[in-house]
């Protein structure tokens, strides 16, 4: 089980192996009111913690499905009842646990190789068993390092004693590792730079008040929670130096699609000239898309927002912001600044085949 | 009983003389899931009402302070029991219901000094009990009338089928009429213009979604409840032509403090070319203050905001919004245009004497 660290590119316990070879993890559903830890080498169950959002960020899903697969393969192989039918109908199962994800479906079809090639060789069932946890660790890991890329990219733009407003959680719960926008804070935090963090509480889900407090809270780094209409004004009074987000989608222009509420935030902060900052991994970019005005905005179900009975409620869960906006994008290859279309050229034509979403 | 019209100034039935005397009002904290009418003519009942925000927005209470105290006067006179004692504990009991409410002390001011009137002149109960209930209906009839002359002044500047965003509860059920900014749009209305209507949530109390969106939608004016941070894109969208709000104070030179997110608005209104209109009647104006600078803002308690437990929690209940980011004041005594220092100066002048706060 791995440490609480930064330093290691872990600040928190969220996502492990159990000392069993199960998968421990935090129940997100009942955060912050209760530190709840599941293990399970079971796939229904770990389908269920899926479908329930018990673990939720897209990055984290497809770690936590190849862990469960991983783990509950060493379990039938134990039992030397691991078959190639087993495994073929226990990875199906996870992939359908939460069809919009896309990293869940590229974590499974990455172990449905591993797992097939093994087969393949005729592998004794515990041979197949380890090539599957080999593959569940190595893409925790490279969750782990996109995330300490990001961090170690993004600490040069933070000032020492900076107060960072944030928005949403884009944190380590939505990652295997440090998160995005957060790991940058995590690692100015281990600089010893001392950030402060002023979090929006995010309506309508509440991901900032309920998530991104918490893990920063129990990071010991210093945070503050407000509604999300405070933040002007919290601008206005010289409180922000710098406001870091996350991103669900990035256009090939830089435009960002992230959660609703970011787009006001980044005018609100040229207002007030405040450097305004997305921190994503490069498969965040879709090089597929011109400008921001192609990416699909989802609309939710208005009951999230309980407004008074018969009254219409437009919901839509993000927002785009125009890349002009950016003040830079912090990547896991480093950090980009406008112009995108020419700073961003070169990975651009290099990552254009490997198009996938990935943060929430 | 007054009927439900905005012709005659009053969108809603929410309060009013009950058949048999007493004051028949909706209790508010039962919005929007219940519409529950109590009535009463007993000064205890009505003092827990107040106390207990089931009357709520300073003018109201004012409203409904002097209403309770003229009906329950009419008991007593019925029972041959009003006496001057009677009425100095009942006008004190009122006025201490919410200390903080600038326009409850004013009201009962108004009413004890028609009261001791009357018994000075050694009126029989009966006709004290009507200097009583004629004093009150003046408190609310000049409510109705403040109300209903910000209408008149502002729907010149609604566009015909305007989509018009407010913010909070600037409405009949923070008055004893049309409300202030949703006066407006409640005349527009009449004046068969269609605004539509774009109400925030308002976090953390949410008054918009429960208040504004039940008020307008039971008006039959078409309103869309959606989260704060959502403006921003709805602005950018071109979905919205002009943006309302209400007023807390207004400094003499045209700073604005009101709820919390009214200024990020403002700079949201600004950025994408939106008029931002201020809708207050003279009274909601201090002019002992030189700039928004010296209002001083409420910060409430951090349980409302409900972020991880531990976590600190900024709940500042007001932002001041310049005077440079504000396109119109709109004011029972018509609007005013910037630069405001020169177009309120007549007004300031006549009015220096008159201070006092109103809408909450």
């Amino acid at each position: 089980m791995s440490s609480a660290s930064t330093q290691g590119g872990l600040p928190l316990d969220h996502i492990g192996w159990s000392v069993g070879g199960g998968v421990r993890y935090l129940d997100q559903t009942q955060l912050p009111d209760a530190e709840v830890y599941r293990e399970t080498a079971d796939i229904d169950e770990m389908v269920e913690a899926i479908k329930m959002l018990r673990v939720r960020g897209a990055p984290l899903i497809g770690v936590s499905a190849a862990m469960g697969l991983a783990a509950a393969a060493a379990v039938e192989a134990r039992n030397a009842q691991l078959t190639l039918e087993w495994f073929e109908n226990a990875a199906a199962r996870l992939a359908g646990a939460r069809p919009t994800a896309v990293n869940l479906a590229w974590a499974i079809d990455r172990m449905r190789a591993a797992g097939r090639s093994a087969f393949t060789q005729r592998a004794g069932v515990n041979d197949v068993a380890a090539t599957l946890h080999n593959e569940a660790q190595a893409i925790w890991d490279e969750d782990i390092a996109m995330c300490v890329a990001i961090g170690a990219a993004g600490t040069a733009l933070v000032p020492r004693s900076a107060t960072i407003l944030t928005h949403c959680n884009a944190g380590a719960l939505a990652t295997g590792g440090m998160g995005t926008a957060l790991a940058v804070i995590y690692r100015a935090h281990a600089d010893g730079k001392e950030p402060s963090v002023v979090s929006t509480e995010t309506r309508p889900l509440r991901q900032g008040a309920r998530l991104t407090v918490w893990e920063l809270h129990r990071a010991g780094i210093p945070v503050t929670a407000i509604v999300d209409s405070a933040a002007a004004s919290f601008m206005a009074g010289g409180k922000i130096d710098c406001v870091i987000t996350g991103a669900d989608r990035i256009a090939a222009n830089g435009d960002v699609a992230n959660k609703i509420g970011t787009y006001g935030l980044a005018v609100l902060a040229k207002a007030h000239g405040i450097p305004f900052y997305v921190a994503a991994p490069l498969s965040t970019f879709d090089w597929t898309l011109a400008s921001g005005d192609a990416i699909p905005i989802e609309e939710r179900a208005g009951d999230e927002v309980a407004a008074a009975p018969g009254v219409p409620v437009r919901n839509p869960a993000f927002d785009v912001t125009p890349a002009d906006l950016v003040s830079a994008l912090i990547t896991d290859r480093g950090v980009f600044r406008p112009p995108y279309a020419e700073s961003l050229a070169t990975v651009a034509a290099r990552e254009a085949s490997d198009v996938r979403r990935t943060v929430d």
